[in-house]
């Protein structure tokens, strides 16, 4: 192998060919199950050199606790303070940066990895939305991935101080549970038709899942007043949630709508309720979006139900709200993990373009 | 405040236009203490636009468990298959990239984001590396950060399956004990003189530390063996820890020496044992660097006395290793994170020239 080429880039480059060859030499379809659906245009655009202004990370939030039950070993202290609940941000800013920002949060039993490179080595959204112009920002939610937990009860328990049903609820997602969570198919090992996902790097896949403390988090999630004050400290961007953190711009906005620019809720877990005070998502414009196969699934068809009755009461409130179903735009095949499906660049040049109809990156 | 500005950077611009004002125009030493020691070349490269040709980010490693008691909640199954101890890596590869590939592996209580930008905002090694035409590799340890930890006996305890004495030794390290262990000086709250770390941003740097899971993993800890694979997956790499992890690559080495082309152990936490079979060390060139007044610590002065004694033995034994203290180069008041220190280029130029002098790209 030469040096320094990583083998699922050198994959992906390959595929990549292949499509381009494939759509320049016989603008044949391409079998979704085969190869990406990567443009002439997106392949160009991948193929050139990334600019980059300035990148790094950063953390919003948090707040100290001082605990006698930090450690059992010896050779670190029981006693002592550690900062708790900050959420990590990661950000590039492309040279001739748009105005408006983009700040990506994952969803349940994922990190910041979820907009990063596709379990089969594909670009991720990250990177494309950088190539795209846009200054984005990745975070982790609070007590996930680089964003410390609380783990002071643990050994609190372990030291016969706090009784064991005190422990944190922390969970992780079992594949044979996630399956249909992801729709995959309808049950574990049956797939969809036309499925989107590359189901051969599933066992890459897994490996981006990761324990979930959401459930040991006060409400709000402590991501929730961090996503305000990121998007201040910015000065503005569109917040682009998944999944689980669906309701978290919204939570942000109903604390301070300030420099919220837009909301996109990907697939997402809750919208506010219908009934309730609507008047923080009058405030900027807000797209819901689905991928295929919702209406068969009993866990995201009645999700799917009460975000069309939020944005129908949103928008009979005065706000600007747009529900789609990808199906209904002719894209089908999308399981929930839209952003790493084989036509991510197809759907993430959707968005954008949405995204620069809706949005004013100057709007207060 | 304008769009898309990120404050930290934007303070690190004006320091850094500060710093290479001063240089310019007074050609005066400027003080540690106030700004980084920046100097003009570093500033114009940092400066240009960063040319990436490709980034993203993948796992090594992992294996397949079930458990009945991956959760507690109604909402996610008791029992399924996850996967557990594979390593998060996250590369760029710069435009032009130089042969040699460089694998950043952080130290205890903390993760990847160790090489990312400093607490108060400037350019961290992750960048800098790449700036400098290296493609370069950063983890997340196994069972940390983006790495998936093992909550299935948390959840036993939790149910009352298990005893709580069978909890996992998870540890957070408080301040207090941190203080003298990152050496920022002799006692908590007290500061060595001419200390180079940027102590006006503590509170950020406090909030990088996480949970720690490597008292309750196997040895060699499950990241051993997956940069052992990365190596070989990279086609050769120079394998680069800091203090915990300063013994993995040595142990990568003793499983299998093969594309390991170099070891750098910052300020090492432990060497391999002087009397022990060293034939594995002699394969490849080794530097252990530590920075300043460890000769006054309990803690890190024996260790980096038994690191002299291996890299006397493995010498001894034909290999090619040398040690360096900072202070004996004239480069005084670095800490345990010199990587963050204000003077942090200064010695990464100086890392790179041993690394572009010792270390052969193409060697087997």
């Amino acid at each position: 192998m030469p040096q320094n080429t990583n083998p699922i880039n050198a994959k992906f480059a390959a595929i990549c060919g292949v499509t381009l060859a494939l759509t320049l030499a016989f603008a044949a379809p391409v079998s979704a199950q085969q190869t990406s659906s990567v443009t002439t245009q997106q392949a160009a655009l991948i193929a050139r050199p990334m600019m980059i202004s300035r990148q790094g990370s950063f953390f919003v939030g948090g707040h100290d606790i001082f605990s006698d039950t930090l450690s059992t070993l010896p050779n670190y202290a029981a006693s002592g303070t550690v900062t708790v609940d900050q959420m990590y941000v990661h950000y590039q800013v492309p040279v001739k940066a748009k105005p408006l920002s983009l700040t990506l949060i994952h969803g349940c039993c994922l990190t910041g990895k979820t907009w990063e490179s596709t379990p089969d080595g594909r670009i991720g959204w990250d990177e494309y939305f950088v190539r795209k112009g846009y200054s984005t920002y990745v975070i982790d939610q609070a007590e996930r991935g680089r964003s410390a937990s609380d783990i002071s009860t643990i050994n609190s328990v372990k030291l016969g101080k706090t009784a064991p049903s005190q422990l944190p609820s922390i969970f992780a997602a079992g594949r044979e549970d996630a399956w249909t969570i992801f729709r995959f198919g309808p049950e574990y090992q049956k797939v969809w038709p036309g499925v989107q996902f590359p189901m051969e790097a599933l066992a890459e896949f897994w490996k981006q899942m990761v324990p979930d403390w959401s459930a040991a988090l006060p409400t709000p999630n402590p991501t929730v007043p961090a996503l305000s004050e990121l998007a201040i400290k910015l000065g503005g961007t569109v917040l682009i949630s998944h999944s689980q953190s669906g309701i978290y711009p919204f939570q942000a906005a109903a604390i301070n709508t300030r420099d919220i620019r837009g909301i996109v809720a990907i697939e997402p877990a809750a919208c506010p309720a219908p009934g309730g005070d609507l008047t923080p998502y009058t405030k900027m414009p807000t797209l819901v979006l689905f991928g295929d196969n919702v209406d068969t699934s009993p866990r995201w068809s009645p999700r799917l139900k009460l975000c069309r009755a939020f944005v129908e009461a949103a928008n009979a409130a005065g706000g600007h709200a747009q529900l789609v179903v990808l199906p209904d735009l002719g894209i089908h095949g999308n399981t929930h993990m839209l952003m790493q499906d084989r036509n991510n660049l197809q759907i993430a040049d959707w968005l954008l373009n949405w995204i620069d109809k809706h949005i004013d990156a100057k709007a207060s």
